[in-house]
């Protein structure tokens, strides 16, 4: 059953896609065989991060992006996943899910699919981990995962994608500077989106600054080609790596986007020279792997120590009998003794 | 040494203060015996979340609150945790420390701890946590944690709080919508700051709609108390519980904070009537003490499993001769394996 799923969605049949991806992300028993599976035919897609905060207009710049990707290479299908954290709540990605699909149809071998989900067994990531690896063996040839925000759990999904693009639009607040420079060391691309709006080219040429200041070293080596428009849309190679650029976009009206697209394409191809791609990819591996394990570790552990053990020692503690450390202790005791009884 | 350095903390000592916090922050193993013999202590404190977009204006409405609650009791001290999620890779959080001290000197009964750390072991909560600790053992009555975003993680800091207030401005984009609707069940105030800009109070009558309708069972108990000025801003308790009140602040110029501080102390007031203190408390204690396990059990599987396996592990992935979930079977079984046996 499940290998004919495999079948059908290696043959490119969506519905069976829809459906995989449906197991992945609910997390089942089911879908860790499947994943299994599949996994030895994934690891060419170009796996595309876009984050920045509300009201940066991502999502229509993804698909902005997904549409003149598909026109570069009509060979190469277009996934998206839009995962939305800051809902951990509501299921409003779907009406989300919605009017994207409206603006994308007519194009077949675009697929999108949002995660509205609370959370499950490792995280978004995780799944976002999850749904790539499905895309990417369904022959997938651009994955692009957008989230929304500048928090760790957006660092965390975007860790696994080759590119990461972020994007701002101009003057959007006044402590939003701080977000820049942590999010900074992330991005592979800066993009100012609404670029139409009064500000744009102040914050582009702050970018600018920032992404200068912080690549001072590499910059001597590559900076004068950076006057150059066509080098500095696409970023800069230097003898010591990358140095992303910063694009201007108005992606409500498709302006920018071709100049987006030569910075994706052109990443994708420095990675490949540098041998940065493997590089990426190890760590992707490694952060998954690392996820999975912690995941195992506490279902085992949940599996072995009873509920009322459980309950007995939070009382305790909300009593200030114990302090939360030495409650975790005895857990733990229980936990060692009992799953080595298990072992026997 | 370490009873010393409890005892100072406890009869007010600010440097002794000071050092038991970097310690907790830098999770060494003294902090935990620190934290253990503190424990005992805790539990009178109302820890207060303060969330919402970057922008918002939320550090200067966090001091007036905290000057604000110092004049109306001035028995009790008041601790600020700001923590800085979205820049893991910055110290970005000092200036701003400095600027904040600086608007509050005068006053050395409020303490301000910034966090800009790059996740510890149990992340960011579990750190919050720990200062919120030291704090309220240390006989500080109100403790206020100020964090940027919506995200997931800001939800896990947020959780540990009693009550939690979340800020909004006036017209900041087109899919914050979103995040309201996911950060709005957690909200037990919610305020929109920078009330002097266009847009107020549409923003604040949209709040209001989205309020109404999340607790549509609850309101036809409670509508008509609405209309009047005082329960709208103090918030409304029905038969089946607190309504979040729709305030309108302009922190820069201490306007409206003399209403949010009597939500926030309705919303104490409500919590102890009801049994809600309780029921928070054990919330805070049971996902902390699940974060220590978690840590804890990671911690034993890095000790047990030796590095060149892992290694030798994610080589055998990435070359696609192993699927994740087939390298995590080994890595676990040879953990259960070898720390059986180291514990014979």
């Amino acid at each position: 059953m499940s290998s004919e799923l495999i079948h059908s969605l290696r043959k490119g049949n969506r519905l069976a896609l829809s459906r995989v991806l449906s197991q992945v992300e609910d997390g089942t028993k089911a879908s860790q065989a499947i994943l299994e599976k599949l996994f030895r035919a994934t690891g060419s897609a170009h796996k595309i991060g876009i984050t920045g905060p509300p009201g940066s207009g991502k999502s229509t710049l993804v698909n902005g992006l997904a549409r003149e990707l598909r026109r570069r290479e009509p060979q190469l299908k277009v996934a998206i996943i839009a995962v939305d954290p800051s809902s951990p709540f509501t299921g409003g990605a779907i009406l989300g899910d919605r009017v994207r699909m409206l603006d994308l149809q007519g194009d077949n071998q675009i697929f999108i699919r949002s995660m509205a989900s609370r959370g499950a067994l490792g995280g978004l990531a995780e799944q976002t981990e999850g749904l790539s690896q499905v895309f990417d063996a369904a022959g997938y040839g651009f994955i692009l995962i957008e989230t929304v925000g500048a928090g760790q759990s957006e660092v965390d999904v975007v860790n696994l994608a080759h590119t990461t693009i972020v994007v701002d639009t101009p003057g959007m607040g006044d402590d939003i500077q701080s977000i820049k420079a942590g999010i900074l060391e992330i991005a592979d691309i800066l993009v100012v989106n609404k670029a139409d709006r009064p500000g744009a080219d102040q914050s582009a040429a702050h970018l600018r600054n920032m992404v200068e200041m912080g690549y001072a070293a590499d910059y001597s080596a590559g900076k004068h080609l950076l006057s150059g428009s066509l080098s500095a849309s696409t970023g800069v190679v230097t003898p010591a790596g990358w140095i992303p650029p910063v694009l201007k976009t108005i992606a409500s009206e498709f302006q920018g986007i071709s100049e987006l697209s030569d910075a994706v394409l052109a990443h994708a191809a420095y990675l490949r020279q540098s041998g940065q791609w493997h590089a990426k990819d190890e760590a992707a591996i490694r952060a998954n792997i690392r996820r999975l394990v912690t995941a195992e570790l506490i279902g085992e552990f949940r599996q072995t120590v009873p509920a009322e053990l459980m309950e007995a020692l939070v009382i305790k503690v909300q009593q200030r009998e114990l302090a939360p450390n030495e409650a975790v202790r005895e857990l733990l005791a229980y936990n060692r003794i009992n799953s080595l009884k298990s072992s026997e």
